[in-house]
């Protein structure tokens, strides 16, 4: 893991007009950058995400990265080839600047004294990484869910340092049922009382009763109908018959219990309130109230948007709308609607579809862009994480 | 609002194995019960109902009772010509026997002390009542949603009580799915310290954070993403810019918490738990493994099984697997997939389609049992609400 703290002397201005000062943010890298900066891919995560994105930190570790599966040698993404960088969010609360790190003002944890930030502050924070590391261009930047927000942020506003952008299971704007999940999960640490208005971080309890019960909503909403039929059905978990007792009697009751409370052992309140609340201010037609207007600038990238035909969270219909709005600004676009019974979570899931997919489009960009990808062409110099 | 009372002297016995003595259920009644009380229509409500299901109580009534657009004079539910009776559900919390009424064991509320009862133990309640008022056989059972299932229950356990069986945006088993969104409701309860295992009755605080978000979370599933755009959009509600803080911003966000607020004022949270997990344990298949076994007794039941396109929460397929288990038994079925975009709140909101559909069926009801609704033929000492 790598830190990069930037805006120490001129403060970092944000969306709502507010600022911070300084701003860090954690990053991982894996691959080799070529010697012209040219093979970087910027990997941007979802809600609970981090930059730990593949591979394992320690011997330890019982699981990698969160999309080990597709980042690595001959992978999606693969590291034989490309430079890989995922950095935390702004706001979020695995080493980034975020509710739960130190206030310079107050050498107290920032707590709801961080200022509200938005999809479009994280990404102009990533941008500072992008000039730190010394890429003008990055060949692509990807991600699902939130993630592709970011993506979609980068091409709207920072059209000239990307080829190309790959949003996947994602929308241009929240609709008004995915605020709704987003404040219920938000609703449910309000009133956990150890939420205490969000200065618990000196308190011996945390509000981890009401940040699982929104991880649980979260939940049922990265799922579909099948795929819960398929994992759990109406199966009883350690019992044959009802107990016709208020305990956890349904597998898929055992899933959500044990998946909220596990979540609570990573994961920071006001982090999900930042995160969520950034989610639901996304409307990338703001402030022109037109798709295609504020895609214009952007018209030059090469798009790869990916859809999964059961996310019912970020429907197929969202993307068709995106792509819509690209094809109307007439923009070199490529859609697919993966047939996928994994809900949303198929981003994470459906592997062999995506890396088809995904090396294809890459093999496309190295040769348009005539990306050198020898592996006789590393640079040097590039500190990176062992993979 | 009357009250029936039984099992005072022979407890009743649960599909649990537990009794309960003595049961009251509250229940209404509309219109006129003629002389052969062959007019009888029993509806019944899902899951925060009450047994008010049509007109005023009173003149400072602010609203009619729950299904009032469906009951009444010439309106879907005829009172003109049949005897409507609703009754609120065991377990409930408008007067029936249920959680927050006095366990005559300890002169206090049951609490959890009340035995977890079953959609199969709130028909057999009203079977008793069915009897008491001395129908033998009702002209039909019909109710949405949780209504639905008891609908179902009274075909499959009580074929030879009713001639019809009008189950609408329901399904014959709780999935996975609907279990989740039971749990993650109870969940929230279970969160709230003042809920006290149950064991709030004496507190001055109630469990109304946790109830309130179980609530919210309920609503969402009551909408559909159409009808969420059309009624709320990205619209901010009292305001023109975000304000970047945790307020309520969105009219989404004001609505639900509205919603989940105005429901603690009504409901009850054990009742709550009580009648999500009736729900959760309702399997029609069960004990056979087979729908259509269980439905083979009730073979000779006509069903009008109505269901919703947009509804998500029960989706059209679950009525169109009981369809089909119907179809294979030979029962006479008529089934309707409405379109609407009005998501699970269709069948309350569906009003035209729904009248037109029912009153037609009615009819054929009336016609193929010859029975007499002719004005001059009410039974004279049947006591009913006004309406």
């Amino acid at each position: 893991m790598n830190t990069f703290t930037f805006a120490q002397d001129e403060p970092f201005s944000l969306e709502s007009g507010a600022t911070i000062s300084p701003v860090t943010l954690t990053y991982e890298t894996y691959g080799q950058l070529n010697s012209d900066k040219s093979n970087a891919i910027l990997i941007c995560h979802a809600l609970t995400g981090s930059a730990h994105a593949a591979g394992y930190h320690s011997e330890e570790d019982d699981k990698p990265g969160w999309w080990d599966e597709c980042i690595g040698p001959n992978k999606a993404f693969d590291t034989n080839r490309f430079f890989i960088i995922c950095s935390n969010v702004l706001g979020g609360c695995y080493g980034s600047s975020g509710p739960t790190e130190i206030d310079p003002a107050t050498q107290q944890p920032y707590g709801l004294n961080f200022p509200v930030v938005t999809i479009g502050d994280m990404v102009n924070c990533q941008v500072q990484l992008i000039d730190h590391l010394g890429i003008e261009r990055l060949l692509c930047v990807a991600g699902g869910s939130m993630g592709g927000m970011q993506v979609l942020a980068w091409a709207a506003h920072h059209a000239n340092r990307t080829h190309a952008a790959i949003p996947i299971a994602t929308t241009a704007h929240h609709s008004p049922m995915q605020i709704a999940f987003s404040e219920v999960g938000r609703q449910a640490i309000y009133a956990d009382p150890r939420w205490q208005q969000g200065d618990y971080h000196t308190s011996a309890e945390k509000p981890d009763a009401g940040l699982a019960v929104a991880r649980m909503v979260g939940h049922i909403t990265y799922l579909s109908e099948e795929s819960m039929d398929q994992k759990f059905g109406r199966r009883l978990r350690g019992r044959e018959k009802y107990g016709y007792e208020f305990k956890t009697e349904f597998e898929v009751e055992s899933y959500l219990k044990y998946n909220g409370s596990k979540f609570t052992q990573r994961f920071d309140a006001n982090s999900y309130l930042y995160i969520t609340k950034a989610m639901d201010y996304f409307d990338l037609a703001q402030p022109s109230g037109s798709l295609a207007a504020s895609l214009l600038p952007a018209e030059h990238i090469k798009y790869l948007v990916i859809s999964f035909t059961s996310d019912w969270l970020y429907p197929s219909y969202h993307s068709k709308e995106l792509v819509r709005a690209l094809h109307a600004v007439g923009a070199d676009v490529s859609y697919l609607d993966i047939e996928s019974s994994w809900g949303h979570d198929a981003f994470l899931l459906e592997v062999d579809t995506m890396t088809s997919l995904l090396q294809s489009f890459m093999e496309r960009l190295v040769r348009e862009h005539s990306i050198d990808i020898s592996p006789d062409n590393p640079q040097k110099s590039q500190d990176n994480n062992a993979f």
